[in-house]
């Protein structure tokens, strides 16, 4: 079942305020603060430079809100997100590449320092730029019989830094490297037991009803000890991308245009339009 | 049963050197060249500022006598130690306040780099400041069924970076923010699946027995390779407070003065005084 | 059985070409472009001046020609390697001394930072500089019932700090502290318990096959994408001795020619040849 706008389930319920946007919903549930952010770009959510600007926009109005929770989630139960939209990577032109590049940044430095505490309610497979966002939050609840990675080595594209952090911070270096070298996805069984997810859900309802659950827990912590605590131990990997953003963006540019690549991305395009 | 001079205790043991001090204890085993630290301010071990220069003089005296090894442990069986005295922080003049956070960064810059093998008996609860003692140590014996964590954010207060630090270098990262962010105290049985600790203990006997037997595996390996050993290990972690301390200063006075946090202490002292 | 020269075994297969070295043996499988690169010094492999250099020398070559993979084992089934000759340490001139330690570094740093993935293939004991060699490739299949460890500090001597780090970006800071202070030598089965390997095998061939195996792991991977990936996970550690090897030079140098060092060296020397 696809709930292409979350809104309208958001809006039969009570307590909540919503805002219906094209590619992102959020619902904030008045009497816990608790806002659920969810994408819904179907079929499978792919990254676009239209779904990153209004997640970032989601995170900073959350920010200014004071929100006391984020649950970030797909509106589908198939696919949480299937990553970067491999179209904003070919036959593009560099304007619009910079802009979907400095957009994934700022969603990745809204999200990964949040001042709110972060769910990544996975309902779906979260390949790659999916697997990023949920990595960024601070709590991994995932459905079963799902999948989950950074198998960015399996299309010939290389993970920048701060991806590997994101998952480095989780797991460790060690099964860091042997997953992104080896492009792994990893079944929801398999993330529990080496830590990349924290609960398996049954279902969407079972996975939301976690995420709040973990929530719950900071409901007697001060919101500001938490979050300078957050920002104390998350700080460093989020400075090592502010203060190399520039480089970060011509990395990507001058990786992504090369010829391999775009050889390889469109003999890749090709396969899944044969695939449909 | 409360020991409150260990002294006692140590001096009708044969091969023991004691020195009796108001609130810590030092005992050395004159064969072995262990000393047994003994924290005795009942009835909780507040670290206020009198203890902590007690401790301090204690590990530069160790340091100075190349003592074999060094076990933490409190006169007490129930608490190792109830963490910072909350007094220091409250109705107290800058003078002291600096003193007192001058005391406790020295504290743990010796015992944290200390030369000699350092184990945590930790036989009673060790919630904050007294969990930062544990983990300053190179091993943890603890007593069943009691507790331990940094708990800092459940009273407003957020922990510096050398508390975060010397949690992360025992048990990584991610569980690190997640216990820091909720302020989660482990029972001894949880302390020991997520290696917070590294062995448990039927009672304190048993407790100080286990803290001995680990030290006895530096029987044979030469003092100098150890601690230089040691030292290159630990050093980056110590020398970011020792080069930061004048700033790390500052932030916890203006922290712990400020009003927000001012009143969220005399309502937690209130209701201590009502609880008794 | 000893291969002293695995060259004969490699000249036997098919799709194999080979270099017959003195020290080292280089067998290329023409077919998966995969390296097998035998340590052949008996009984142990000590590692002097001679081994590093030929050592060094295969590993530039396999940059050069692109290998899609190395394994690195050793001619014998009971020893992987003991580690550092302790010959080129004692009664040795200055020049000699810098010469071994500068090709130690090298050896380190390309295999540490190497293109190709890399297997340890341990078919045998692997204590000190044999554990570094098995720490610097990616993955570890070991024979059961051997030992492996960082066990300088048994000797006196101080491991410098890129051993420290090869142990701790594969079992954490915690872990490698406790192992290098006491010195532990880990049994096959307690190095996979703490993920010090990630294999055990039943004998030599099983080990090669298992190494085979992983290595196979990366046939539809890109080798840019994947070596631009290990080089982000790892480039920092790399640099870290690379931006110091003069420094590391020296100390090495100071610390070994100490007289505390060179009597302790001739006692375990003396030691080792009444065990003979």
């Amino acid at each position: 079942m696809f709930l292409r706008r979350s809104v309208t389930l958001a809006m039969s319920l009570k307590n909540y305020s919503s805002e219906a946007k094209n590619l992102v919903a959020v619902a904030v549930n008045n009497q816990t603060g608790v806002a659920t952010v969810t994408l819904q770009r179907p079929p499978v959510n792919s990254l676009n430079l239209e779904l990153l600007n209004e997640l970032s926009s989601a995170l900073t109005e959350l920010e200014e809100k004071k929100a006391r929770g984020i649950i970030l989630k797909s509106s589908s139960d198939s696919v949480f997100s299937a990553g970067l939209d491999i179209h904003e990577f070919s036959n593009t032109e560099e304007g619009r590449l910079k802009k979907f590049w400095t957009a994934l940044q700022d969603v990745w430095i809204k999200l990964y320092g949040h001042s709110a505490p972060t769910v990544a309610c996975i309902n779906g497979h979260a390949p790659a730029g999916g697997c990023l966002l949920a990595l960024s939050c601070e709590y991994r609840v995932m459905l079963k019989q799902k999948t989950i990675g950074l198998n960015e080595t399996k299309l010939g594209i290389v993970a920048p830094l701060w991806f590997i952090a994101s998952m480095e911070n989780v797991i460790g270096r060690r099964l860091t490297e042997l997953s992104l070298t080896t492009g792994k996805m990893y079944t929801t069984e398999e993330a529990l037991k080496i830590g990349l997810i924290d609960e398996i859900a049954e279902d969407t309802n079972d996975a939301v009803s976690k995420s709040e659950n973990f929530l719950k827990l900071f409901q007697n912590i001060s919101p500001f000890a938490r979050s300078q605590t957050k920002k104390f131990i998350r700080g460093n990997t989020v400075q090592s991308l502010v203060k190399t953003r520039e480089a970060d963006l011509k990395a990507f540019i001058d990786d992504i245009t090369s010829e391999k690549v775009q050889k390889g991305l469109k003999v890749y395009m090709e396969s899944l339009k044969k695939g449909k």
